[in-house]
Order: C-alpha cells, then structure tokens, then sequence
C-alpha cells in the first residue's frame, strides 16, 4: 500500500494545526484527505494547469470521482508532515494522483491516497478526453513514471 | 459501486449545512466522509457497541485503516441526505463499514463508502481477534447480509 | 450576557455531530460560530430575504463586520441544540443579528452571539443604506423586538 | 479597532488552505478563529506554559469564555498571512489575548480578535486567582506591554 517514495517529485510541507486533532493530539481521519488535496493544489500550481481538481462540480471542468485513502499511523499534534504528490496515469477521460504523507523528521509513514478525476464536457456533463495540453504538461514535469494512455481509448 | 440499498438496515438523515459547501452550493468532497462517520457513530449507538471506530488511535481498541469513496454526483445546499450504512463483513481482526448517501427526496445517488476498521489490543497495539461480542452484536443485526468469518483465521 | 429568549421568534435546531467535539465529547470553540450561522441563514429564508450575511467577500452586498461569542457552557457529543437567532437591529448602513443556543431537553445555556453585517454598495464597495424592503421585511417580523433606525443617519 | 502593532512580540505565519476558501477565493469567516488560535498555542509554547487555551471544558483548568472578531478585509486563497498573537490583560481569574492578522506582503488588515480566558479549579469548577507562575511567565515576555492586576480582585 506503501507508494515508492522515489517516483514522487512534488514535495509540500504541512503543519499539524491544534484544530485538527482529536483527543490526545490525534488527527482526525477526514483530515488527511485535506492535507492530500494541498498537496494536489500546490502539484497543479507547479505545473501550470488551471484546474480545480478538488471539487465534486458537475458544472466544472473536472472532477474527482473517487478517494482512497490508507492509514499507516497517526499524525501527533506539533509535527510537520511531508506530502507527496503525483499523477500516476492518464487514462482516456480521467487521470489518478497519488499522495503519500510521512512525518518529516523520522520518515514515520503516515498515510497514502489515490484520487481519481474525471474531465467533463462543460456543455453536456459528459466525459471527455483528457486535453492534449494537460497530457504534456504532466508527461514532461513525470517523465517515465507517468503512464499517459492514448486517448480515445475507452474510459 | 453503487451499493444494494435492499442490504442496509441503518439509515440516518443529515441536512447539508451551509459551510460544508463550496462556491454555488456544492458540498466539499472532504465533507461526505464525515456524512459517512456520522451514519457509522449512529450504526454503533443503535447496535449498543461501546466503541469508537472514527479515530485513527493506535493507542484505542479499534482503529480506521482504510476508507474507499465514490462520488456519484455532487449534494447541493439546502438538500437532505440519507445515509445509509452497515456492517458487511467481519474477519479475523477487521470489520468492513459500507455506506451509501442518496438525496433525500428524489433519491439521487449521492456517494458511497467502505472503511476497513481494525481491532488492537491496548497493551501491545497489534491486532487482535475481533472479540466475540462484537461479532454477535452484529451477526444478531445484519443477519445473512454480514459475512461474519470464523474468529483465528488469518488477517 | 444571555439575551432575552422571549424576543427570539426564530428557532432552529442543531445536533452535535461526531466530528465536531473534541476530547471527551466538548464542541470545539469555533463550531459555534457555525452553529450561529445556521440559524442565521435559517431566519433569512423563513424572511424570504435573498442574501447571503455569512461571508466576509466585499464584492458581494452583505459582508460580517463583527462577531462577539460568549461561551456559557460546553455543548456534549450527542447533544441537541436549540438555536434562537433574531434581527435586533438595523442602522444605516448595518444591522445586528443576536443568537443564543441552549441544550434542548434541560435548556442549559450554551453560547450567545452578537454580529454586525454591513450593507455594501456592489460598484464601489462602500456602505449604503439598508435597502427599504429588507428594513420592511424585518420590520413585520420581528415588530417591537427590532429597533429599526431611520436610513440615511451616520454609520 | 485594529490593535497597535508595535506590542506585539509573538509572531506566526500561517498559509491560506485551499478548503479554508468560499466561491472566489475568499476565506470563511469561521477561519480567523482557527487561525488566531493557531497564534495562541504558538504563543504559550514560546512561554514554556503547559495549558491548553482553546477549549471550552469545564474539567480542565482553563477555558474559553469570549471571543470578539473584527472583519478588515477578506484573506484570498494562496495569501500567507501574518497571525500576532499577545497577552494583554491578566486579571483576577482571567486572562485577555489579543490577535491581528494581516497579510504578508502587503501589510493589509485582515482580522482582529480578543479572547478571554478563565482559570478553573479542577475540581470545584469555580474562578481561581490565575496562578502566580503563569502571570510571572507573561509578565517577563511581555513587560510594560501586559497589565497585570493583582490577583484577589474580584473577577
């Protein structure tokens, strides 16, 4: 369940906030899919594209059609937390991130998601093929460690 | 991923409140694993199980190791939602959690769920057998729809 | 601190969810403020009035200048809330929403707030006068309760 | 309404979340008070104080009574903003911290807030004196900036 750290790299930092935690300096689990979707945020703003991933809009552009989110062992209060992000595939009409989270000082695994995103036709709501441009701009910052399908390939 | 509605026996109602959505009255993608938690919380009350399974506290008996979402379509400000959940199988020393939302009136599909929850033992935080309470609990309420596996097996 | 709850004719309630406590089962500090808005937003639809009093955008025509909460005591995981909220009053160019929330079954007080919402021209982002329909609008609803200022007076 | 800059000596920064924004950009007003609370701890950590400000329990010693919060401007998704965080007044059996925040760069007023703090005997529930080592800690970071009161006055 463990991503490999070294196909990652887009790095951001996040500061466990006091709020987040539960009792006994705990992060609550819904939390993590936040943290996740900074570093979802901060990849698309390194790139360049102009998209919002992270909303569940019909009426958008994109997407997000579904999260799976592991938890490897609970973030404390006060600590720092490394987040990794990358896009691992583009299919036909959708595209997967990847993220991983470990605490920043030991390298303690905190959790991984994958997040799959789905572009739409803004007039019908229909999905649609990935835009070429999106294709190349992840295709030169991952290199070999995306897999960018054809598209027009089903799904 | 749409999960039979038939098998669901537990069935909470949550209001969409104003701050859980984004721009142009849409619900945050973060916001409907808390819808689900909220279905769970209320499946253990009914069951009378004393036991959190919301944290991710390796310190408490039982903890969430993974959470699976489908977003189906988008909650609107202002819509009722039904969750729906239940608990689908218990193994050695996991148990799975499904949830399924719809909006309330016209019963579009809104997102569904499963969270794998582990059991700790306290003292030396390694798994342990899903005590046997738990599983009549849920053997006694589920019925046939809960796969309840025989206790010493692996996992 | 605790205002009169004979001059609150609007009433909403509010169940404490799962997520929203902290250790032991207490609400978070912040949460009542979302609590507050709740109602705030409840008693703008039963008034059928179009506006939106919970952001802080200046770009749109009511923005929230101010908000004072007095914490009476801490609201419990399973709790359910009664929220009062009312217009208490409107001056020139703002107006003053006043809630209260107390435990429903044994009505203990649990927070009170005051907030000042001011009345922007769209153009130029400066305060108007409250336009006359929602002064009527307020006017009927709440009757002697609100103090309702003559428009074009200073602030 | 905005405090005066010059006396305060805690300084935190902190980044505009993505899932913090409303349509447009625009931070939620609920926010500030996550983020002046992220001032707060910072604050007592930097003192060396062992207690949690932020809560509402009645069972530990100290608990939240009041918040007041003033609007300025709203705070945009990707701003860094500047939280200043101070204990202005201790009195009998409370305590009075003052926040601001501005953005970064371009110095413009955000949000003030003041928050008042009551020390509780664990086991009665009732006031106490604000301990002596807790006014020596403030009273040394913060000197002429702080007015300490004797404690035995009333409030």
């Amino acid at each position: 369940m463990t991503p490999e750290k070294g196909k990652f790299k887009h790095v951001t930092e996040v500061s466990v906030r006091n709020y987040e935690i539960d009792w006994q300096g705990i992060v609550h689990n819904a939390n993590y899919l936040l943290y996740f979707e900074i570093g979802r945020v901060g990849y698309l703003e390194q790139l360049g594209a102009k998209l919002d991933v992270n909303t569940v809009r019909h009426e958008s552009k994109v997407v997000v059609a579904r999260n799976e989110i592991d938890y490897l062992s609970p973030a404390q209060f006060g600590e720092t937390l490394t987040v990794y992000t990358r896009i691992s595939v583009i299919r036909n009409t959708s595209f997967f991130f990847e993220g991983y989270i470990e605490e920043e000082s030991g390298h303690r695994p905190i959790s991984s998601n994958v997040s799959i995103h789905v572009w739409l036709d803004h007039r019908t709501g229909k999905p649609m093929s990935v835009p070429a441009h999106f294709r190349k701009l992840v295709g030169e910052y991952e290199g070999e460690n995306a897999l960018i399908e054809k598209p027009g390939l089903m799904t």
